[in-house]
């Protein structure tokens, strides 16, 4: 049974339409549209406690939460492409690492458009401008991917969500993103999702 | 040679103190402190990039960010204790999206405390009294814990995020979580890392 993706391309859903494209698996989408209430179903709401996507159905049992659905399927899924080091590889911790990390781009992206302080001590992202200069370092050094010569669901997560942050302006597009958002952006597999999603 | 936690009792860090304790692996303290720099210096840094803890050094490799660093623990020591379903089993899913909630948590209480308005449609965690109500339905189901019989990771990672979240006001002390929080508080090793804490 391939997995069953619930989607919008309006969405955060189009990262994890991404990640399968990258990973090669069949699936299938399941539309669902915020305007209908398809998202506050019962039945929908049992797949997704938020009403959120991504989200997705997988040998019968549901996934939700961005990072949660992406770290499933990549260690789930290993063929015909392996996206995440195992348990056991020296780079787990780091691919762990800036996989959760995506939580600060978002908080930080919430911090700009929301206009509020908080003591930097007191938040988990310490600041909006701490968040832009590490990923900025970060990113600098990617050769080619986040996390060396192979590419990871990191770089669709964490990348694919900062190009979104850059895209609508939560983000600084800064000198040092650009090439590794370009590399990202001209993947096939990108091009494949986005052509799919309309 | 043990896993080095980078750890100061006022902090995150005592979630990841108490998940050592239940993993039953030896563990060293490396101290931080917020007043005398030691979270800026060029070598914590290069372990967690915020300078936030908890931070983990394991076979020479760091780990940074509370929920990264539980996944990691929970998936590469799988003896005394075994807290984490493996990647192949069925309740894996669940695992993940739980512990990935854990950003939600964060992200409603942020909100409360800074007392912002943003679209729930825009906001990844929806908002505040959502997160609150989706949680109450989910621990009320908690039996004994968050997967059913099995103690996992995420009873110390969710469930100790909201018991500190109720516990400084964050979340309304309902009903619905008082069994469960007081199930959590009162494990043999939640009790040993707060006297190892001070």
């Amino acid at each position: 049974m391939p997995v069953t993706l619930y989607y919008n391309p309006q969405s955060r859903a189009q990262l994890a339409r991404w990640l399968l494209e990258e990973l090669g698996i069949p699936y299938t989408i399941a539309p669902v549209e915020y305007d209908d209430g398809s998202m506050r179903t019962p039945g929908f709401l049992a797949i997704s406690p938020l009403g959120k996507i991504p989200a997705i159905v997988d040998d019968g049992k549901s996934v939700s939460e961005q990072v949660a659905v992406a770290l499933y399927l990549a260690d789930r899924y290993k063929s015909p492409n392996d996206l995440a080091p195992a348990i056991d590889h020296s780079q787990r911790g780091d691919y762990l690492r800036w996989m959760v990390f995506t939580a600060n781009v978002e908080a930080a992206m919430t911090q700009k458009f929301a206009d509020f302080q908080m003591n930097p001590r007191q938040a988990g992202w310490g600041s909006y401008d701490l968040v832009v200069d590490v990923l900025k370092k970060r990113i600098a050094q990617a050769d080619p991917w986040l996390l060396g010569a192979r590419f990871t669901a990191v770089d669709v997560v964490l990348g694919g969500g900062l190009n979104y942050a850059v895209k609508f302006g939560g983000f600084p597009a800064l000198p040092e993103f650009t090439p590794y958002l370009e590399r990202l952006t001209t993947r096939p597999a990108f091009a494949r999702a986005a052509v799919a999603g309309g």
